[in-house]
């Protein structure tokens, strides 16, 4: 295979590589657990590849871990071109289909960046991701939308100040698609996180 | 599986992921592509990571791609601990038995914060990186030392200028892990680095 690779292709890959650094400087609502200063989607990325790994065996369905870690490694490079979405922001429905079409811009031009059969794989994973409707993409979904409740309540809140967000609303925006890939995980943090919405009185 | 597990081992699970947390503010001696700051060790675990399963097919040997992706996701954990060592440091054998001993013991405490089993396997997968014996590890260290080189060369050579390094050093300190775990990628990258160091005369 790597013996008879033409040159074209390997100078393809590290171009892709190279362009994927700017994830590091694209900034998300959230702040890290010590509350210094926003996340950004390339160490976010790597977070909750780590939770995925660790938490895999609170699926409520059988996955196959490594594939939910592919999934989450590539499931934020489109936001290089259309930048992240905080979840809390209101959105018409038309907004919603504008960033679905930069998305799936953001993913033609990068992912085909590639050779074409890599660039089919990495488009078909993240398809995959997006459609939510395999047991390995509700659960890295469910992961994602876990790792910044555990950021808000390590550092006070978070973007649920920034964003006035209440516990129904949470349990609409976040809740529905944890519990539906790790249901037991979701009935565990909704516990951790019952006192701080009840002591701002956002319940 | 989930549906019997302890809440004492979701727990722990959780304080060792908001432990992980840590991993984003040990900066690196490499800048981002941009060079507008330092790389932190966790956006740079999951630039690798991309980095390995886009290259993986260069392997010089047969590697499973998704225990590469599992070992590169944990193995800079202990810099939580340990801080992270950076590669053109000049270090007595007493430093670097001093580091190796750092990075051990923080290995304990940090994978020794899961439930058994998983810090036992956590531990193991750790160990076989630092080993550097098996096809796998081999490929992982490799992968580890490519990202840097291109980071450098993309904001005119970083830590190449602040350690004052030439290529025959170079050559050692890196070349020799990326040519064992990949030599095409070797031969390739070598050759774009040898302009920078002519240019430079650190050859
Ligand atoms: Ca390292």
């Amino acid at each position: 295979s790597g013996q008879t690779l033409p040159e074209t292709d390997f100078s393809a890959r590290l171009r892709f590589l190279s362009e994927a650094d700017q994830l590091k400087s694209v900034l998300r609502a959230s702040k890290i657990a010590d509350g210094s200063r926003h996340e950004n989607s390339a160490e976010h990325s790597w977070h909750i590849m780590l939770y995925a790994w660790v938490l895999a065996e609170h699926s409520s369905t059988n996955i196959a871990p490594d594939r939910v870690l592919a999934m989450l490694l590539l499931h934020d490079l489109v936001e290089i071109d259309a930048g992240d979405v905080p979840i809390h922001t209101a959105l018409a429905a038309a907004d919603l289909a504008r960033i679905a079409a930069a998305e799936q811009a953001a993913a033609q031009r990068l992912f085909g960046m590639l050779p074409e059969a890599q660039a089919r794989d990495f488009l078909a994973l993240w398809d995959e991701f997006e459609a939510n409707n395999t047991p390995d993409a509700i659960f890295a979904k469910a992961i994602d939308r876990v790792q910044p409740i555990l950021l808000n309540l390590a550092n006070g809140g978070g973007s649920w100040v920034d964003y006035n967000v209440t516990l129904p609303q949470l349990d609409t925006r976040v809740g529905a698609k944890v519990a539906r890939g790790a249901p037991l995980v979701w009935d565990h943090i909704r516990r951790l996180l019952t006192p701080w919405f009840t002591a701002q009185g956002r319940i």
